[in-house]
Order: C-alpha cells, then structure tokens, then sequence
C-alpha cells in the first residue's frame, strides 16, 4: 500500500500543479470526431508521427491554452470501416502518449445505455469506472484480469459545473449483447456500454496519464428497438450532443491543473 | 487490384531474397516463454525499449544466424497475471516491430482444440488463417471488419518438413466459449481457438510484417472436461511440445529467405 502511494506521489507533485498544456481526445468513429475536428478547427497532420501502415490521423491545434491532439484511428485497410473496438482504441492511445505525451487523456465517443439504470438517448455520460464485459477467463486472479475494472481519474468539479451523469462504463467488442455480456455488463454495475472506453483505460493507466470518458448514448439496450438499426438512427444526432459535450469539457479544461478537474 | 500487388512488390523484392536475420517471438504466458528463452539461452534485457510502466520482457540473443527476440507481455501490474489475450498481445506486437524491425514474428502458445476436426491434446498445429470469434458488429461491412479474417504467411516448406498440421484459428478474449463464440468459430472454420493470434496477425498485416503461428493444443474444446480445469492440468506437458516446436521451427527458419518457408 505504501508504495502505491509512493509512486502515486511524483504525477501528483509534477503534473498537479502546473496548468493543462497537452490533452489527446481518442474518438473511434469518423461521424464522431468531425464535428469535434470542425469546431475546434483542427487540422489534419500529413506526417503523422505514426508508422506507415497504419490508417490512425492525427488532427491537431491550439485552443485557447490547450494544445489539441485528436486521434482517430482511421478506416481499416482492409474493408475500408472506421477501426472501432479495443485492439484499435488500445494502439492508438499508446502510440499518442509516446508521441505527444499528454497530461490528460479523452476519451469521447457514443455508447449504448440502459434504460433501467436512468439512462435516455443523447444522455452524456462520464464514467467514474471502466471494465470489459467479454474477457472471461475463469481461472482465480485471471477472471479480475480478465473484467480488468479500473476507476477513471476522477472530476468532481466538472461534473458538477457541467451538470453531467457519472456512471460506470463497461467494454467490449461487440456491438450486441450475449446474456453472458449481460451478466458481465449488470456485474460490473454499468450503465453504459462501449467498444472501447476500458481499452484506453488499460493503457493510461500503464503509462500513468490521468483519462477520463466522454459518453453520449445513441441506443438503448434493454429498450425495444434493435442496438444496430437505433444506434445508426440516432448516431448523427447524438453525435452534435457529444460535440457540444467535448467543447465544454475542453472548455472547463482550459486554464485549469489537473487537480482542479 | 493492380495497386495492391504494387505495394506487395517492394516487400518481395527487397526482403524475401536476403536470409532472415531478426526474428520476434511473441508468447503470453510465462510458462510458455521460459523453456524457449532457456532453450536459445535468451537474455532478458533491463534496458528494454518499452515505456516505463508496461511489464514487458524482452529477451533477446542470437542463434546461428538469427538475432532472436523473445516478447513475453509479462504480468499485469494490477492482478500479477500474465498479460494474456488481444490487447496486450496486439501492443506488443507493435512496440517490438518500431523497435526491432524484425523480418518475421512468430506467435507462439496453447490453444484449446476440436476433436470433431481432427485436434488432440499435445498436437502442433501452424495457422493458415486467423480471425476473432468474439467481435459481433452486425452493421454490414463492419461485420467483416470485427471478424476480422486473415491469411497468415504461408510456409508450404516449413509445415512439410516438419510435418505440422495446418488450421484455421480463432481468437477471443475468453477462455471459455458461449453459443455465439461457437457460431463464429464455427465460421471461422477453426480447428484451433486461443486468445492471441488474430491480434498478432492484425497488427503484422497492418505494418506489412510475415507472422506465423505455432499453436499446441492443451484442452479440447468439443469433450468431457471443464476448458480451465483440462487447461491448467496439460499446460507444462504441452508446453514441452511447444518448445521443441519452436525450436524445430527457428532451425528451420535459419538460413532461408522469407520466400523459402
């Protein structure tokens, strides 16, 4: 435990204090992350610090006193999709903190959400908890490996200002819902389901950057309409409620330590 | 088509005619890696490349002519298990090919197998292709991209003088298996089912870099016995079997070019 906190301490005595400078916003899908490149007025790198091969586009400026690196990792080459789900998700924040080392990581993005739990579409969600709902691995340790639940860094203050809802957020890479996933989804308390969010999680948390998750819900899983034909219903609209959502969070960002958030 | 064969052609050229020199060997579990790291008398390097904070091992030496470097994702800060499944095994991957530009990865590990396709427990098997079972986005074309099928590299050379089975594999972060994981394995028209090899594959394929993958099979997935409980009980005996593969595999790989696998 002590030494938990010892390594815990030299983030918090470094970075704490100082104001914001670098944020990466990571957003999976191209309908997503337009209107957040539009009003920001970023623009897209052509060199890339990326390797050749991979189809990820850095979308980059300044805002205010923030220096802007929005990644979206891109169509697949090979069936021209956008590159949703964790493997994407998990490749794309690493090889951001190792080139533009930010002191905050967003991850923003829609989700699907459980009426039961309060949650209505367009709702914006910021997780307080991300875990994965499809990694089952029934050996003892193994299995918390496996639901790999982590909390997010926590912004009480933004949350409060911006009036958003706190909910735990549960990953996978699937668009439906086994009752298996179910069963995962309602053991990790969630209230909104992703393909993503504990993917980024995983992999900020490694490299020690605080990340917190930006989530609009375009579906609702326990509702009547089918997850894939209510998700590409609602998904232009929502996407403007996560826009509007991002601007706002990057705006309560400006000027602020992370310890303020 | 034209520009596709056009941007194979420069691979072929310029890496298949010179022997193969740097080698990345991309193993899981620790109880996999151990006997190939004591068997090439690999090092493991405290100076590796990764970031700090991830837990991964780098042991490298050489062997004949191959420089040799073995990738084990190491145990999980959070859990101290080993850093199993799709996630870790995909970063990895990519870290070791920006850092060691290898000429071939090898993915290397247990797999579950089906009796009903031919597969015993201690059977090597080389994968012809390699797709997910656990990614369901049933929005057309994404459903393609989540399967996410691909053709490993072919070595006619290598399974002959071997004398290895050749399979189709399925990857999952699961090492159990719902109805819907059984559909798409089904599918897939796998023999052979583990927790990595689609990732590897996904992130060779992006970064243009040969992998093969050698997978010994320690529980049958189609009998009697509970998946975990069979797994944890043939796993060092198999494990035995794959490291004389392996090793069979690198004697084999030394000296040739790419183009004579």
């Amino acid at each position: 435990m002590a030494a938990v906190q010892q390594s815990d301490a030299p983030l918090a005595s470094t970075t704490d204090e100082k104001p914001i400078s670098n944020i990466v916003i990571v957003i999976a899908m191209q309908t997503e992350a337009q209107p957040v490149v539009n009003k920001f007025e970023l623009i897209e790198d052509p060199n890339s610090p990326f390797p050749e091969g991979v189809p990820w586009v850095r979308y980059h400026g300044k805002f205010k006193g923030l220096n802007l690196n929005l990644i979206w990792p891109g169509k697949d080459p090979s069936s021209g999709v956008d590159s949703v789900g964790t493997i994407s998700s998990a490749l794309v924040t690493y090889a951001a903190i190792q080139s533009f080392k930010p002191d905050l990581i967003i991850n923003a993005g829609t989700a699907g959400g459980f009426k039961a739990r309060g949650a209505s579409v367009g709702d914006i969600f910021i997780a307080s908890d991300c875990a994965f709902h499809d990694r089952r691995i029934p050996i003892p340790v193994f299995d918390l490996y496996g639901v790999g639940s982590r909390k997010a860094f926590e912004t009480p203050n933004l949350v409060k200002e911006l009036n958003l809802k706190v909910a735990k957020l549960s990953t996978g890479d699937s668009l439906d819902m086994t009752p298996q996933d179910e069963s995962s989804i309602t053991a990790n308390d969630a209230t909104v389901k992703d393909m993503e969010g504990a993917a980024v999680a995983y992999v900020a948390d490694l490299l020690k950057v605080p990340a917190i998750f930006v989530k609009a819900v375009t579906d609702i899983i326990d509702g009547d309409k089918p997850t894939a034909e209510e998700f590409l219903q609602n998904l232009a609209a929502v996407t403007s409620a996560l826009d509007l959502a991002v601007e706002q969070v990057i705006n309560f960002i400006d000027g602020k330590c992370i310890s303020e958030l």
